[in-house]
């Protein structure tokens, strides 16, 4: 571990991120252009998130299954705007074997087009309806400015595919799961977000509504952190998903699809880290307590040793993710310190007068005072302590983004509020795309969200005067 | 669900094979030659066996990572044994964004090469040693003769790759996976194998040693259900992993790597199956059992449906995997079969004399007298019931193991008896890879495994003549 201090978080957003993410040990860069390795401390977030992730999805009656990688291009293009929106992104396999292919085979972007074009075999009756399936894959978009997790060539995520016979259940599929995503994002990542639609020009290529989960960083840009698409009929048209309804009339299918990525152990970084390092829920920390002991002589070593040891074992057996840092060849500063970096929730401290006193030092990774506490009350208080720890994360992530959402009082106002400090930025716009274009252009932020049911702000659009259409909340964004 | 017989297990394996697979609805061939799309069924057994084994790896000091995908050509090509196994497997990514790229990507046929170039980076002392990672991922090896689970082009599996700084802990480690695979083949899978070594002709490109474990399949093929290697110093010296030890000596780090795949649903379909479909031993059963009300009039349905719930209910709260098959547009007998072609371990019939008498009928996938039980000693006493048909299943498929192993008379009654009935057959070997070679063209055998410890047979080579060196476990193999 590098014990030189981190970049500034207010002064070098990005440089701090970069040095986070390595000197934590969460992920690298990959030998080819854009890819990413991630290493164990990066992975076992991920791991936690899709536990809380996978818990949901069974229990509102979806299933796992898993599609092929490569998806022949032919089938791809069905979908007419779908394939524009991906076709430029998309990595081909044109040897395989030793030979060269008939035809290409694209590495998945996204897989709307080989399951529906598979949904086609399964559906016939209404009562084949719904289909509520879901898989946990690694997807491919070319990326020109890769960065690590939040955009990379390759990435983790999980995408959900339902198929319904009517377009009121497909709509209600989709804004439950932006339902569990929001739980996830804030209940388990601590990271407060704000639902909404997406306007035209944000849409998934091929949806008819998409639905986000918006979080704020810490350097004020926006962060979409999941996406819920209503599909439609337009991939049951283009894949020819048809089904007898129960008046024996030939329909097509309605859809959606729905998406979580490794791009929010990133979120969780940017959302909740300091000038230590990270700070991370306990909910997803893979190790949520490190015990360090403090020792000088081989005598002290072994009394404060064997205590640590039965102290981290009763943690283990409550449940606890704990890990006893037991190693000689650094000091306990420095073992601070790396635990603070890695962002472990609570740290314990055991000396010989601790022992003796049968008593240690609790910090926790949010600060304030390091408190004496009877061992025999470590285990049974922890829970509380950890959940204290989560929803301070939480409450913390939640004031900044409070203190950071604005309404808009006028165009320039809010160009200006944008350059000085970022945040979610909500005012009255007309609905027209080239408007939206022309702001984006000038102030290099985006529409984030519209609100789920359109609301009329009762007042002119910010920017270009014509009458107010939909109230947009604007960001700069990742 | 059709309602034809399945083709006879005893007289058209492959045909009984390919049928299971397609009615169980586990799985299907994707769009793309040799690639399959597995169905919540079969995904879901891989999901209970991939839990299985992520748990043991964490018990014995291993965690998870990811690494990418593509894998620059030129980094593949390091390790000279390696390389020459897999590029003529290997699928190649030449386009991507649009455009040509300059170095062309192979997706990973394994990831030793991609894995060991980082090892390079996170080794420089005996202190960062043992590195004990694993990642679950899919892989792609062009295959010319496709199967579903067993030979696809793509497969999910786990890989687990290990640096250490002695030979000693390094054959330790391969020994231990090796064991682990073996405690979930038999004791999660049900599936009997046999632990051994591999010939040299048989070994993992670029290994010193591969370990395997070998599952006889009601064919007589067997299959080979995981491996383990250990790869001496080839990969530290080919990836210039080096590490200073204790005496400050610069020395090549030694590696393991072990995978385990989801050819193991195949191996558990054809380990167990009988002509009415799969048997799958309750660990890994995604339905352990289903509860089929039994009715008539509506008044019937709504008495019998009440109890059935709530003894669903009550089973799901005691942690068994139960499904109530409410379906109306289905006659009880139709549910029977399809249960059972499914291979559900415990069928639960209620109709409505039973709910007046507060008894349920119970059946076992596995055949015998359909039992009356007490409602109230149903939830109770379904742990042991599951944990019997768990081991009566491992027992069936041992005996029959048992009866297909067999010591070589001769080499001409080996090559007879393997043409009759298939099974393992043990006997002497004279280690040469030509006698090796001979015996496998006239026999379409293949040694499977030799003994992890080399054992002299004491006779001749059943083949050549020559002094016997090993005692060698030949059969047909998947």
């Amino acid at each position: 571990m590098s014990t030189s201090a981190l970049p500034s978080r207010e002064s070098d957003f990005p440089g701090w991120y970069v040095e986070v993410v390595k000197r934590a040990e969460l992920a690298e860069h990959g030998p080819a252009r854009g890819s990413m390795i991630m290493r164990p401390h990066g992975y076992a977030i991920w791991e936690l998130t899709q536990r809380a992730l996978d818990d949901r999805f069974k229990a509102t009656g979806h299933e796992n299954v898993y599609f092929p990688l490569l998806i022949p291009m032919s089938l791809l293009a069905k979908e007419a705007d779908h394939v524009e929106g991906f076709e430029p992104q998309v990595a081909v396999v044109t040897r395989g074997g030793g030979e060269e292919l008939d035809e290409p085979l694209a590495i998945r972007p996204s897989s709307e087009s080989i399951i529906w074009n598979t949904y086609r075999r399964w559906v016939q009756s209404y009562r084949d309806l719904p289909l509520l399936y879901n898989q946990w894959a690694n997807v491919m978009r070319w990326e020109l400015r890769p960065r690590l997790f939040l955009r990379t060539t390759e990435f983790l995520w999980q995408e959900g595919h339902t198929a319904h016979a009517t377009s009121h259940e497909a709509m209600t599929e989709a804004l439950r799961m932006l339902e569990v995503y929001r739980e996830v994002a804030e209940e388990v990542l601590a990271i407060p977000v704000l639902p909404g639609r997406k306007s035209p020009g944000e849409r998934f290529p091929g949806a008819v509504e998409t639905f986000t989960i918006e979080g704020l960083m810490r350097d004020g840009k926006a962060l979409q952190c999941g996406t819920s698409h209503f599909l439609g009929q337009n991939f049951g048209r283009a894949y020819d998903v048809t089904f007898l309804d129960a008046d024996g009339q030939t329909e097509h299918a309605w859809g959606t699809s729905w998406g979580f990525s490794a791009r929010m152990v990133g979120a969780t970084i940017m959302a909740h880290g300091d000038d230590a390092g990270l700070r991370l829920p306990p909910a997803v920390a893979p190790i949520q307590v490190a015990v360090v002991p403090i020792y000088r002589s081989d005598e002290e070593r072994q009394a404060v040793l064997g205590v640590a040891e039965s102290l981290r074992a009763d943690l283990a057996a409550a449940g606890v993710r704990v890990r006893l840092d037991d190693r000689d060849q650094h000091r306990p500063g420095y073992k601070f310190a790396e635990w603070e970096l890695k962002g472990v929730p609570v740290r314990i401290e055991i000396g010989p007068r601790d022992v003796q006193a049968g008593r240690v030092i609790v910090a926790s990774r949010l600060g304030g005072d390091r408190q004496e506490v009877a061992l025999a009350d470590i285990v049974s208080g922890m829970p509380d302590r950890l959940a204290d720890i989560q929803s301070a994360l939480f409450g913390d992530a939640l004031a900044f983004r409070d203190a950071n959402t604005h309404e808009i009082a006028s165009f320039e106002s809010f160009a200006e509020g944008l350059n000085e400090r970022g945040g979610f930025w909500t005012g009255p716009w007309c609905a027209n795309a080239d408007c939206e274009a022309e702001i984006s252009a000038k102030t290099k932020a985006t529409i984030r969200l519209l609100p789920i049911e359109p609301r009329e702000p009762g007042s002119a659009c910010m920017h270009c005067g014509r009458p107010g259409v939909e109230t947009a909340t604007w960001a700069r964004a990742y």
